[in-house]
């Protein structure tokens, strides 16, 4: 057997202590499978007493993390500080430059530095490692890049945030509104006391851009992915979409179409029968369509110290064993230029709620507005007659070109006898 | 870019055709991703003259498929002829005698031989891929060997035969028997005209030895797998289980307990809201459970030209990326040598239909047997009453060893009451 793997860790928060305690509790199975032992050498964190389940004697520390990359012991370096800039980047860039290998869970770094990250990975002729990144311990990268390359990835269709599907899980289940059971998942500790992050859809985008540049073999293009958080989707719209056979869900989806890559991130209406419509709470799941395998679904753990470490350890085993892929699957210079298809262009179906006055006449008016930008709908559900006051008017449209969606919601909105702004969510095939 | 990764195919079937196809269809992704062409030089196969859908203009012909492992025009060898011996044994020892790397998707070739022919490879110091052997396009192989290595593997959970999932889906959709389904399965093309090796389990076992292997690092072991096939299933089975919210499905199962590796493929009953119950006809699904990853699923389509030929290719591409790794995970002398359990050593709870005349006194003479072998019941169900006559009873017991239950099941077999032979199916946790 070969000389260990000598690795250096910055950040040893949850995950890093995670790290920390995989690597000892299952060093046996890790250097059979990695072919020499892979150990912890040197570490960099804020806090030096914390007790993170694993002894850290005889390890180097660093105050700060940079160092790691010239630390003269440290073969690999492991990056869980977080953050798109910062030490983290600061750390990555450095430990390339030292022609150091970097193992990272840095979804933010890579959707928004990818692509010169990968620049200066190619240029040193170092791995940069990320399957902790997207979906936990799910190895979804090692699935797209590796497993299904032989395949021109079409469709890529992702529950990518575990706060979010808890969330949306919840609401589904108890019938209860976003606020209440966002306080709630704060409370247990599934949702971060600033959960915008996640909620507003920014994590599951990260992601997305990362799946969707590994899917199409294109540079990362985070600012090309449309953005949409769940705060608009109310108890309400869960129960009328579970009228009509559906149920809500964050996805991330990215297209391959003539025009180019669409690549979004929003709540959507999913048929109860498909596969991601049935993952609940914390999981995770990605579903990628190739032309030739079909439709592949890997579904797990999308979070947390566990599943986290797991794929960070994955990667260094691979390091270990001498495997190494390209950052975005293919050299820099065969990478697509295809270009992003702005969501103006997404071709799908809409389901859209109005609260209206029920009086005579009402849906003759939105109905007129529909057929004016040739949208056409598929069915209508008004639940309850209240005459004079306010009722939920829901309608199911055929396949419609977004940008016509919009105009005819905004005449729609201005209708007199239309009293909030019209809710509108997409449905989706997956 | 450097130079192609020239290719030889035995067997030009489905698959092989299939991977023919495959080859130009993507080539441009495929060499994008593997860093070089991958290009096909020379094949074998029986019939010159069948049309394949991909040219073979120029490509050197072998009537003899072991003569690919010495042409000097094949850097690698893909074995598509199947058989656990024969021809495709003779050319997978030849090649990597010859150094060669071998793609193959040749399941009973491995689950027999695989612990000779890992060897082999390993003196030969040249990769045997076979990510095709186990779950069509599915890259299950992967997932076990490098995604998931940093965990103990727990528990593997397989829905891995299309052709059984496909008859028990449609006997539980129309409640239908077995004999029917399977004959229209046969003129549909979804069972073949001699179906034993899909029906009586062999095929799954095949499949579920080599995950074992992997997933516990040990030396792969086909003879210890115990083995039961669909045939016994019935109609009235199914709905029994339905009642009782469960799905009859051919699962294979390894476990990894303090006294060694259990390893299982037989129809089980499985919860109906539990990820295996729901993956329906001829797709296939691996669980598989780590200490720190938790809980993973992969479905995918298990067979077909297009899809196995994904995997193929991907075997190819991490071939021309130099991407190694050892057969079963770990090279020879750092694999395991934990025992195989026996069957009679399961520990699980069983459903039981026993067939009875219909009088005073039956239930407590079968409930009497099983408290004398430590058999205690959860639940009991008859339906309809025919004083006299014939009617099911079923049994669902708690935990218990399977031993007990077999003995006991003796006994009650032999009671005067009991009509017919008892069916027993296990229930299981997936």
């Amino acid at each position: 057997m070969s000389n260990p793997v000598r690795v250096g860790i910055a950040g040893l928060g949850t995950v890093g202590a995670g790290v920390l305690r995989l690597l000892v509790a299952n060093a046996e199975v890790i250097s059979a499978r990695a072919g020499r032992a892979v150990v912890v050498t040197a570490v960099s964190a804020r806090d030096r007493t914390r007790d993170r389940g694993a002894a850290l004697d005889g390890v180097r520390w660093h105050d700060d993390p940079v160092a790691l990359a010239a630390d003269p012991e440290v073969d690999v370096v492991v990056e869980l500080i977080g953050g798109a800039d910062g030490p983290a980047r600061a750390l990555v860039e450095a430990a390339l430059s030292a022609r150091r290998p970097v193992v990272t869970a840095n979804k933010a770094m890579l959707a928004v530095h990818g692509a010169s990250l990968a620049a200066a990975a190619e240029e040193a002729g170092v791995a940069l490692a990320f399957e902790a990144a997207v979906a936990g311990g799910i190895p979804v990268i090692k699935t797209l890049r590796e497993g299904l390359a032989a395949n021109r990835i079409t469709r890529i269709a992702g529950i990518l945030n575990g706060t979010c599907n808890y969330i949306l899980s919840r609401m589904r289940a108890e019938g209860r509104d976003f606020a209440e059971i966002l306080a709630d998942a704060q409370r247990l500790g599934y949702a971060e006391a600033d959960p915008s992050f996640d909620i507003d859809g920014i994590d599951a985008a990260h992601k997305l851009a990362i799946l969707a540049a590994l899917a199409f073999g294109r540079p990362v293009a985070f600012g090309a992915v449309h953005v949409e958080g769940i705060r608009g989707v109310s108890a309400q719209d869960i129960r009328f979409a579970g009228e009509l056979g559906y149920r809500i869900k964050l996805l991330g989806l990215a297209h391959a179409t003539a025009a180019g890559v669409s690549a979004r991130v929003h709540p959507a209406l999913v048929a109860e029968d498909a596969p991601l419509a049935r993952v609940e709470g914390v999981y995770n799941a990605v579903v990628a369509e190739g032309d030739f395998v079909g439709r592949v679904m890997l579904e797990g753990r999308g979070a947390g110290a566990g599943p986290t470490a797991s794929a960070v350890v994955a990667d260094l085993i691979d390091i270990a064993r001498g495997r190494a892929t390209p950052v975005w699957g293919a050299a820099g210079a065969a990478l697509s230029d295809a270009p992003s298809v702005p969501i103006a262009d997404h071709m799908g179906c809409y389901y859209l709620r109005l609260m209206v006055v029920d009086r005579p006449g009402v849906i003759a008016d939105v109905t007129a507005v529909l057929r004016d930008h040739g949208v056409s709908l598929e069915s209508m559900l008004q639940r309850g007659r209240a005459p004079g006051e306010t009722v939920a008017v829901v309608l199911v449209t055929h396949e419609t070109r977004e940008a016509a969606m919009a105009a005819a919601l905004e005449r729609i909105a201005a209708l007199d006898a239309v009293l909030e702004a019209p809710t509108m969510l997409r449905i989706e095939p997956a």
